[in-house]
């Protein structure tokens, strides 16, 4: 398959009428073959009103329409073979095992909101029986429904250049959902971009689906993105990068004449918690599984460790100086693209210039461009506790080791936390049930997902998982970007007063046939399940 | 019982320092006893630490001693008996049996919750369960489970002095979520809100809830308003009101450092469709039903039927001039304050200017001041499409009828709307089924509650109810204000990974003996139901 550099508006490639832009080897700091042409404001407009019309038609299919659709994606992707691999590994500098779990895991998670879909787990529609004797005033029959936004515009990753791209999962769980998906493709990854979408339209096309369904946008600058979400047919936004990208989106949709819900995961330090017990009973151990997960993917994941804490004791300095050793010993890698790998640079520096924090480890540095060297830094919890700077994610693989006085002094530490994605509380059978709970208990006010003696990166694709949390980890605690219930950020309830049955959506009516659960007057009902 | 005037901060009933006001009679416009004293910005911080205090022992409380302070909360309502009513018939012009239906509404919300909770049917946690040999990689243990977001500030109504204000919907289902609730009392009621805050105070201290849960606080200006929406230990906003008002306070909470949710209930029209068959054979009933509806506690519910779609034809003109016959009969009533009745004046001053408009009915009109005398106007559906002025809510009992060419039209008219909390549509038997099912889905996408042969005031509180909408109906269409899922809006999701299960929440543990429902590994299950 040749690459193009032509917009998607639907079924239709069009070539882009704004400057030019190439892709950049990592790695080489080399253009890539192919021009990809930004879209103009026309062809903006033109994707959104060709969705918004998908919409009326595509809100209107089967929960088993839908699965198809999505699992025929995930065959399309898998057909790209080496292509795909080999473009996006040129493109972002990221290694060929990696990205083919990382296909793996995209295509999975297709097949997982797909599954959710047939299986009736996608909503619990909530029915009241009428009751036409009640005194003084009867009642209706009311049932409540999902129904899908409508269009949405959604934002890739760099680092995660299928799971959270194009085909990722804010894309997967809004097709789901019944909403059409206009992606403004990531710059760093434009030909990945174009196969992914290429992908997606014959899957599309292949199950019947309405053309509009999907659009891939490049954007030369940043006004097609911007056009997106301020745009009258868009009705709600994923996005997943900086802080001061998707706080951007979150002010641009509020706005708006009609504000809609953006849902940006955006930055995280992680915390690591370790309590003495663990350090004294495992503490080799811990220092090999923190060292893989702070190195993994050149530290460029949203649930990196860039944050330890621990108590001021031999046990933390053991644990550090075992951790520098290691560190001292690894070689750089690659970073995504020259933008990333210069703020890391700037963000280590910023510690490195710091008085209150020493510098305990840093690896070795290849000769190639954009490397990550890994880092890790000590300080006290006074220090920490002064400056707000240490707070801040610095993206890449260093991480900033805190030593605490006491147990007061660990809970004012997290108390002193923006809201994170995750946090990592490893203790051992001998630490005190008491401080493991208080530490818990402060840590869960600030997290999505709290872990037990384990390591953040590596997120499920499940049922359970959440991959959110306060702000500024993301735009809305209360939703999830990874995971089954990720669908529900893109719908929204229906109330249905004493609609006759043959008006009523599917999932409402009288005996229904499809395997789904209902709450019928109060009660968990089960129909049709597998 | 005497009124004080005070503010609660907590279980302590303080005297503000800022200028004190009263509450006005609107069917006199005289001042109704007792000063009530504007609390301070440092009485408005008290109030927010105490709240924020609490939470960490309020959120842990078990779901049946929520329950039980909920309960709590409705008897002591009940004990107030007569002084309550009587303070709210003066204060807000509202007849006794209105008001002790709204009671009785108020009363049986919180039982709602308090049953919701006691029965396990507020969140359905998910669980996977571990998968050890898993390859490549194995699985961790997943549950996820809902925390409370934090302390609350509350901002009632005008116009449901009891059930969406101090003790209202809101304050509910905040309460039963775990969240501590500051209540900005609404001007128009103060010695109303100081009774039930009374109510809930001595519920708190009965149950034995820790001081903070709940607060009132008295606004002389703006700022203790702002300053609750502003301030960094409040989490999330509850607000009933103006359209001005609410998108106020969702960009007051938008700029703030780390941006929380507001959840507003603003304006709606609440289309009411009127098919051919329908007023052909059942003509005089929706006529009677019509007036009743518009009519109800002055025109002044935000289901209100402020709009009527229907075809040029000699049927709606009957149905308009039978409607017109009833309203010119019929006499002013008493609207809830000075402010509220000239909005009102104005609102249908624009109508009776706009040369587009016909004037088809007005009511009488008393004595008395601050009457809102009934109105009825018609137009046609091309003038209606040609001035966004025509779509705006006018509060109070005065209605448009838009009078269409043909379905074009009719679809035209409806996807010209703002979002809505409601829209019905009155058919026969006799009408097309695929005409009714186009309106239904033109409908549907911009109301909340959408109903068949009925009339949009009412709203029942229950499982299925959704009493929300697209901007500007709310702030927030994936909500509801009214109903059990209300408590949604003050949770989210955490996700715990291999946490022992002596330190999970009670409701994720192995073998639940509290009645819950539980996603586990992608089959409902039912644990302990009575």
């Amino acid at each position: 398959m040749t690459l193009t550099g032509y917009n998607a508006i639907g079924q239709h490639w069009v070539k882009g009428t704004r400057e030019a832009f190439s892709a950049i080897d990592p790695s080489t700091n080399q253009a890539l073959d192919t021009a990809f042409f930004g879209a103009d404001i026309e062809q903006m407009e033109q994707a959104c009103e060709l969705a918004y019309h998908a919409f009326r038609h595509y809100r209107k299919t089967s929960a088993s329409q839908r699965a198809q659709f999505l699992n025929a994606i995930g065959k399309a992707i898998m057909a790209l073979g080496d292509t795909l691999i080999l473009r996006a590994m040129a493109e972002t500098g990221l290694p060929q095992a990696r990205l083919e779990g990382e296909r793996g895991r995209t295509v999975g998670q297709l097949a997982m909101f797909a599954d959710s879909l047939q299986r009736g787990l996608t909503t619990v529609p909530r029915l009241d029986s009428a009751m036409p004797e009640r005194t003084p005033l009867p009642r209706a029959d009311l049932r409540l429904g999902h129904i899908p936004l409508g269009p949405v515009a959604i934002f890739g990753a760099s680092n995660f250049p299928l799971a959270f791209s194009v085909a990722g999962g804010d894309t997967a769980s809004a097709l789901a959902a019944g909403c059409p998906v206009i992606v403004k493709a990531h710059s760093a990854h434009p030909g990945t971009s174009e196969l992914i979408a290429h992908a997606i339209l014959s899957a599309a096309s292949e199950t019947e689906m309405p053309d509009g369904v999907f659009s891939l946008l490049f954007d030369s600058h940043r006004d097609i993105g911007q056009g997106l979400v301020a745009h009258p047919l868009i009705k709600a936004v994923g996005f997943t990068g900086s802080r001061a990208g998707g706080t951007a989106l979150m002010q641009l949709a509020q706005q708006r004449p009609e504000p809609i819900p953006v849902y940006a995961e955006m930055s995280s330090i992680n915390p690591v918690c370790l309590m003495p017990d663990a350090l004294a009973s495992r503490g080799t151990q811990l220092v090999d599984g923190f060292c893989t997960s702070l190195q993994m993917g050149a530290g460029q994941f949203c649930t990196n460790p860039g944050l330890v804490i621990g108590f001021d004791s031999p046990e933390l300095e053991r644990f550090t100086e075992q951790t520098a050793e290691k560190l001292n010993q690894t070689t750089s890698q690659t970073m995504l693209t020259p933008g990333i790998h210069s703020a890391y640079e700037a963000g280590v520096g910023k510690w490195i210039q710091s008085p209150q924090v020493a510098m305990v480890a840093e690896g070795e540095r290849n000769e190639k461009p954009n490397q990550c060297t890994p880092y890790l830094f000590s300080t006290t919890a006074d220090a920490f506790l002064a400056d707000q700077a240490l707070r801040e994610e610095v993206f890449g693989a260093a991480s900033l080791v805190v030593k605490c006085r006491d147990m007061t002094q660990f809970i004012a530490v997290i108390h002193a936390l923006d809201g994170q994605l995750t946090a990592t509380l490893h203790c051992g059978e001998h630490d005190a049930p008491a401080d493991v709970q208080a530490i818990l208990d402060e840590l869960e006010l600030k997290v999505g997902r709290v872990l037990f003696n384990g390591f953040p990166t590596g997120v499920e694709v499940c049922y359970a998982m959440v991959h959110g949390g306060p702000f500024p980890a993301t735009s809305d605690a209360r939703t999830t970007s990874v995971g089954a219930t990720a669908i529900e950020r893109f719908l929204r309830p229906v109330c249905y007063q004493d609609v006759p049955n043959d008006f009523l959506p599917e999932a409402l009516r009288d005996g229904p046939s499809k395997p789904i659960y209902r709450l019928e007057d109060g009660v968990l009902m089960s129909y049709g399940q597998p």
